[in-house]
């Protein structure tokens, strides 16, 4: 996305912004557009964006409900969400013919029938309010306040399949874009960057810079087309000569980088999902695998494609087993073998077989593994390849994953077969090394020892 | 859409198809890749794509059914429909479960259920093959085969509910972007706006060139961002002083083009929907009013917007009146009173009150005009202004519209007046002057008469 | 160049046009602004924007005399190179200072204030109309008028080296910018190059699609960024399997095309300057050597890259040779043997000699070949590869080279080492096949003869 | 300047380098590549370069001189830039006969000849340099480094007026580009916005960020199609209500913004130039001049067009008057009756009378403003509109103005007016206001004194 297209763009979005202004003044629902929103207002003019048949009050009228609804407090969202779920499910009467009939006939015509009235009008509702200037990161943004209320009120539950559906549909593969992201990209973008990355927090510009502007770095996110300055998920890669065993090499201020034509392996090491609105729409498969493709592309030298991943679930885990009592944490909360010369020695010996076995042995409770970084890998046909000691020594690392991480590795040669063997029956693709190291632990029906 | 944009985006298309190509290699469904299309063969493969859970299987999977399904014959294409039509609707049973449940308890939750089991497989399948490479543009195309197929095959009118619902989502107008056609605009796209152009035929460039570059003539069109090169809608303006009462004088290649500033008339007078496979998802309305706002911004010297619109049901209307053998037709089925003096002089004074007649008080059995034409602009909250005489002379606007053209007028401030009255009583707001004219028709229950 | 550029750019143009306008309003110089343009008006106003100090004036005072000049006669236009001639020279008196004291003390800092002193008025005054907007162009049109102005009056030779060293300088080659033309191309670009084309004309837009848009047709060219619509010269290519020996195959509507991934040769079948004006600024050396490079990179498998030449020089020069005789000419003017079948045969043996045997041996006064086409390829660095008989079958191609055409063979690890042979010491990198067809051609010190 | 487009254009650049790279394989110069960079070394490839007529081995020259040249120490590039001046002047006996000649026959034609020869090689030397990839910004730099060489050795004078005279005729305004930088802008001008600000210090990214994102904060710069990352000059502008008294009020990262709307008035606050290489081509009356068009065609209210500015010699000249000793500067040198209030009042009285009187009748030896940046406004046509006391109390502020700020006001309408008794007369536009307050100030043949 260019500035210039940007500012072009905008320039329709102001007009279309007209449009809606301009058509606010050709209705009077009974109020003045200066009263302050209400829930129950809001819920008014939703009603009356369903029945208006007129297109242009359309886009006026969503737009003004978009605009009440960002300046209500939480708790009128709440009201509102509860509106949506009591006032615009399908048509009751409707829908129990339809189900009468289809029971009486299940003809696939029946179906067709029952399938159109049970469509809750919320999904009417949701395409209207998406016609607004904006409208598309607007409906998000409400999505995303309806998942914290769902927080505190699993009943507003049943209004989130109408937006899921949607943005499912909306945000489907077919409409993304693949942008690289370097020190060219506009700052609305780069500040974003900054503020999504949930992995390996970036700390100012300068260490933005590192991660985006030297020869052998790379990041690459997913655009929509509506959400022109804002990324939907993003990957950093580095590319390096070997498989690298710990992050603080890869985000070292004092490193020398190396021309990318030398680089034979692309490391990702870092994925950050980025907008909660859409949570449950699944990006990152997609995105690695592109990713992959684009820098075999630019990059015939490359040979390996992996990760540097933490294992978020480890140490909850651990703290359940018996091995626990073997090991130490300090004030901090923060497993301190890494400092304790006496305790270093055996944990180095012992953790990263634990690791091995948590990863391959653990399941939750539909036999896929407990840890949802290696659901994800594993589920795209990633292979588990190597467990690395001390390589995340920062406080997060040490507290969620013991400071280790994780290659897995991507071949594409196996990525089907992988996927098909995780997929039909949780076979996990692993290396020996890693095989080796999972059977150092005693398991049976009990918590783990080490043998 | 630029240049540079579509290329650099055209690299990603072929990465992706890359992406699918490289993972048919790993893939072995039981036959070759080299080997004929079928539908049998194809829907083997649909039933793969909803099964696989790879999802860069699912993007190669996708291609390959694209590619195969535009080697079909149309034979071939409508045997794949019917097999979407038997084995890609909900799951019967599930189904059926959930309108018993619901028939006992008709709660929101389980209208919920019934809704998500009532969506039939086929819209999971057309959101897959909306990934793959270009696949927006060629599942529209799919949806434009199968409405070709329903005419000879009513059978398959259940198929279609699930195409449009899905691209009346993904068109939404939230998605749109309004562009301006003009001489700077790529080859690729003005040759479609040739191919395009349904109501005043475009004879070849030099006839386009009138149309879009003189500094009083205008062409909007509505564009996807992906179907980045190819028009959704478009619409043809001309700037002038006055209000035009023929079409001739808007296309005389001869005329002398006066400067935007001294425009007074904003005269829409060809508006083209490009996508058969689009029927039915309504660009129209947003098209006209966003034109207007956009004109008025630029140029706000604009006073008028109007229409010079044909009205294609005349004739045939025309035709089942007892007026008719008053008038002649001549060996190539055209009226000729505007060549014979003798004829001609009745006919002018005839005609007009005929055709306001027609637009004013026959209606179709929802009590809405007759005229397709008048009730896109009727309802979109316009005025019907004036019936012009031999505004029309080329042989469609004789045959069609005996000749004559309508003004329809949008004055913002009565637009949404006038299109509540419209579509609440089917009202329809008109000038004295046409009013007048219709009054001199006379007409009871059966053929009209002329007063 | 894209579409939004140039919009946005022309918002700009406008409104520095709208400063100059505006400007113009302020300054009186003793006439009336629609007053109607005259020679000694301009000239009057050319001393004021050499006088004036003050920048937008001097934007003002440009736009004007460019809008005067180009509403001149021709008559007035040569008057006013007349006056630029006359006017705009050095101050005489401190150019002879500076000459008598460079003579007393030829030291290098009086050879720069010689330097300074010599500069022509004419150069400042070009460099302040190019101010102006779309001054670049309009500077480049008055060149173009003032060659023509030359061509009946070699008196104003002398105003041309003002015009020549500040294009010549603009023009370099640091500043150009090479582009693909193909069909996503502005229809405004691409009727410049239906124009400009001059070796093998093209007909229409269909014509022009068959050289742009086919997978195995390329059109470069480069553009300078303030001519942005504007081509300065273009280079046609033809990706083939084979070296061809026709233009007739290369331009047939009914070929078919081959994917680019299988040509192994690179055709430049066609190069045009576009810019009158520009005459003498030198573009295509630049241009075919780049264009090897981007498609050496784009298509690996290319392996040979040669031209496609008329022979322009060749038939006058066989006028004024005895072996004339021996041909015979048709009524129009062209050579006939290519239907008799009488001459036929003799022709085809005798003519390929004698082109050869004219491009290698037949010299002009510097001792370069007579043939300006040969003089460039050869200057280039080419090898003289193949002359191919009814190689251009056109009416043009007859006339001109007697239906022959010229493979000029470009290999990169060669080009440095021809074009020194060349240039130092007119030699001329031929093939053996060649060198041998112009054995077969007698000549000592008068006309040829054939053996 | 958009991403994309720099993405491509860096492609070309590549290929251009990859010309380059080629032909040097086929150079041999008698020194290898990779041979330590030398001045002498230099000089021997810009002889090659002036002879050589191949015009690919020309750009794979320039690119290795402009190589080595970077690689150079600041003594080496001293000895470069002496042979520069002995060895590349022009062909003294050539230029001696067309001196001599010219004596004889002072006719135009012989004036041609005379340029011509007095033409320095430098210059071609410098346009063949241009040539190379990225040529025109490596030239800047080059004459940056002269510039810095001319401080300490003033014998290299001579060399300057060639990269001076290309630069000017590369740099004229027809070829510049006006962009608005906002936070929509790539980080790559960003950082450079930063890094050239000479006025007001920017500390960091969200001190930029005030300075471009709010919606009454513009900043617009000058490009070159050749710098594309890097303005040339670049000016801030806040929109205010009125106008302001001081830059406290515009810096402050607590002020409310308003809406652009509101804006009656627009100040210049700071002017920044951004290319020692380009030393003496101005831009700034260019560029103000077309943001005042730029901001009144956005926005129609603003009313008042003044810049807040410096009076950078106003301290220095103080110095050297009889008032001084009343004053007192403290330990840091700056001036401190700011805080001391004792002081303070008597300096309010009578401080702004001085700075009046110093911008008004001290003037340089040609009868000009002492003060360099009343020259540049009250040039461009600006009033000297009002002296504003404690208007800049930064360390910079106080010590070089005194704490004092300049409104120069622009009428449109009297620019010419003003500009034009300046640069005739010296004559100056001011408020009453100003003058009143210099006449405050007794001031004869000899330092002022306070009345």
């Amino acid at each position: 996305m260019t500035f210039r297209q940007l500012r072009t763009r905008s320039v329709f979005s102001e007009l279309l912004g007209s449009i809606a202004e301009r058509s606010l003044n050709m209705i009077d629902l009974g109020r003045t557009r200066s009263a302050p929103a209400s829930s129950a207002r809001l819920v008014e003019l939703c009603h009356a964006l369903l029945s208006s048949k007129g297109e242009a009050t359309g886009i006026a009228l969503a737009w003004q409900i978009l605009n009440g609804f960002e300046q209500l407090s939480s708790d009128q969202k709440a009201t509102f969400f509860h509106a949506l779920a009591a006032e615009f499910g399908p048509d009751v009467a409707g829908l129990k013919a339809a189900a009468e009939t289809y029971l009486q006939d299940p003809s696939d015509t029946n179906a067709v029938r029952i399938s159109m009235a049970a469509e809750p009008q919320r999904q009417e509702l949701i395409r209207r309010l998406n016609q607004a200037p904006d409208g598309t990161r607007r409906v998000v943004n409400i999505r995303s306040d309806l998942l914290a209320a769902i927080d505190s009120d699993p009943g507003l539950l049943l209004v989130d399949p109408d937006f899921a559906h949607l943005l499912y549909s909306w945000f489907n593969r077919g409409f993304l874009e693949l942008q690289q992201i370097n020190w060219e990209t506009s700052a609305a973008i780069l500040e974003r960057i900054i503020l999504y990355e949930a992995v390996h927090e970036i700390t100012g510009w300068e260490d933005l810079r590192r991660r985006i502007d030297p020869p052998d770095r790379r990041l690459y996110a997913f655009f929509h087309p509506r959400l022109a300055n804002d990324p939907l998920i993003f990957v950093e890669v580095a590319l390096t000569v070997d498989t690298p065993a710990s992050i603080q090499g890869i985000l070292s201020p004092d490193r020398d980088p190396i021309p990318a034509s030398e680089a034979k392996t692309a490391v990702f090491y870092s994925i950050s999902n980025c907008q909660t609105g859409l949570r449950g729409v699944s990006f990152g498969s997609f995105l690695i695998k592109q990713v992959v493709e684009t820098l075999k592309q630019e990059l015939p030298g490359l040979r390996d494609f992996v990760t540097l991943s933490p294992i978020p679930g480890f140490a909850a885990w651990l703290e359940t087993q018996d091995v626990v009592p073997a090991l130490a944490r300090n004030a901090d909360d923060e497993w301190d073998w890494v400092d304790q010369s006496e305790l270093g020695q055996p944990a180095a010996q012992m953790m990263p077989g634990l690791a091995a076995h948590y990863l391959l042995n653990e399941k939750d409770s539909a036999g896929f593994p407990r840890d949802a970084v290696a659901r994800f890998h594993l589920g795209n046909g990633a292979i588990l390849d190597r467990v690395n000691w001390l390589a995340d020594t920062s406080p997060r690392g040490r507290k969620q994953s013991c400071s280790m991480m994780v290659n897995y590795r991507y071949k594409l040669e196996d990525i089907e077969k992988n996927h098909e063997a995780f997929a039909n029956s949780a076979a996990i693709a692993t290396s020996t090394a890693v095989s080796r190291l999972a059977k150092t632990i005693r398991h049976q029906s009990g918590p783990v020892t080490v043998t």
